[in-house]
């Protein structure tokens, strides 16, 4: 669900007369032309409530911004996660077994439950390990942006990994930036 | 403390009639403007001494940039920890016990001292850990820009993490991009 | 070996006087100018096969791209590796033993062979550990540019951390965005 979106790119109009083929500068010899400057777009999206685990997204966030993205030809896109109990990485898109893996591995390391020696307790055993996990894999994705599309390698895919027991919509900021 | 400042923006005057103050666009080729295109502004700071663990650092880093991330209606905001021995990280910004547990996990999962395996002890037992533990969290952070602000969670804020029993100031080269 | 390139700088020609080459401004709007607005630059480098562990790298990713890196007065370089069994990190640049200490974590923290939980063994028992040491480091970088170089800290150096037993080449798209 798109919740905002600002998409802004700095047009200079000037009488040309010579052909410019660089695709950041001037496109129409005879006339005004429009020279586009490095373009951004903002925009933030929230996926649907998913259950504690790893999740393969990335059909998702380029259903969300794909139109945006089809308008750079070379960028960076930045993902942003809202919120410090989930995460964002980018590993194996075809296998789920290493996101099932990944959750193995990431619910041995925290201890949880009585034993676990934390503080923090009053949202529930398992929201500081949460917290920990989100810090180990980061709330934030920064993508090469090559020729419209997100430029990942053949086995790369882009996970939410929802550390809470009861989760919730979570929210992303996406801004793309380039030419 | 300011350790040095770049801020720039291409600007392209023309002979025009009305000003326009949208910094993005010019709607009418004919009418008066000067275009901004987007700007960047670097700055290197540096916090004084933190006693080893985690630190909500958040309104430090916004006094030293604020005002130059008034300036950017949208864009990114890049943080870059000049050490080895510390990290940054976003997590929870409100309750202090989230933090004192997430230094807590750390030092409970990175052996330290004599029955540690590390070949790495010439700077002392803590030193090897902290290399490690900034590994884990990052020494840096991108950030979104909206309106003139860093565009984080309700409940984020900048960490910085400190692994040194022997603390020393820290330095962070900050970058803005944007519009 | 570089197996793609893009290199973009949007130019808006004007009537003027004089040349000025200060990519970032004009001071003098009576002048003649050519004013560049932000350039960037999009290069897929491949390094290769490096044996199982943390190796220092940076001087193999300045060789390929310090060239395009010298035309940035203030910007950012943005590092992606293609791949979900290897990682990017920033990290001591010195003392050989703290890569080989760092390879000593993450095998004593990430279980492999037999013993191990995982569903993903297809590939080999060291796959879904390197899956795994993949989320942790990450397999992405972005580092400021100042005055055309990397402006990392002292004793900062890139890190490529292969987790596979049998190595190949590594894909690694670099993103230079700035002024």
């Amino acid at each position: 669900m798109q919740v905002s979106s600002i998409s802004i790119a700095a047009k200079v109009p000037l009488r040309v007369k010579s052909l410019h083929t660089n695709p950041a500068t001037i496109n129409d010899p005879s006339s005004t032309a429009t020279v586009a400057a490095p373009k951004w777009a903002q925009k933030t999206i929230t996926l649907p409530p998913l259950k504690r685990g790893c999740h393969h997204v990335t059909s998702k966030i380029v259903k969300e911004v794909g139109q945006e993205l089809s308008g750079f030809k070379c960028g960076l896109a930045h993902l942003f996660l809202h919120h410090t109990s989930a995460s964002l990485t980018i590993n194996e898109n075809y296998d789920y077994d290493v996101r099932d893996d990944t959750e193995t591995f990431l619910n041995r390391l925290v201890p949880e439950g009585p034993s676990a020696p934390w503080k923090h307790t009053l949202e529930g055993p398992d929201d500081m390990p949460a917290h920990i996990k989100s810090s180990m894999f980061g709330c934030a994705l920064t993508i090469p942006i090559t020729n419209g599309k997100l430029n990942m390698g053949t086995w790369q895919g882009i996970w939410l990994c929802e550390h809470r027991d009861y989760p919730t919509s979570r929210t992303i900021v996406v801004t793309l930036n380039g030419i």
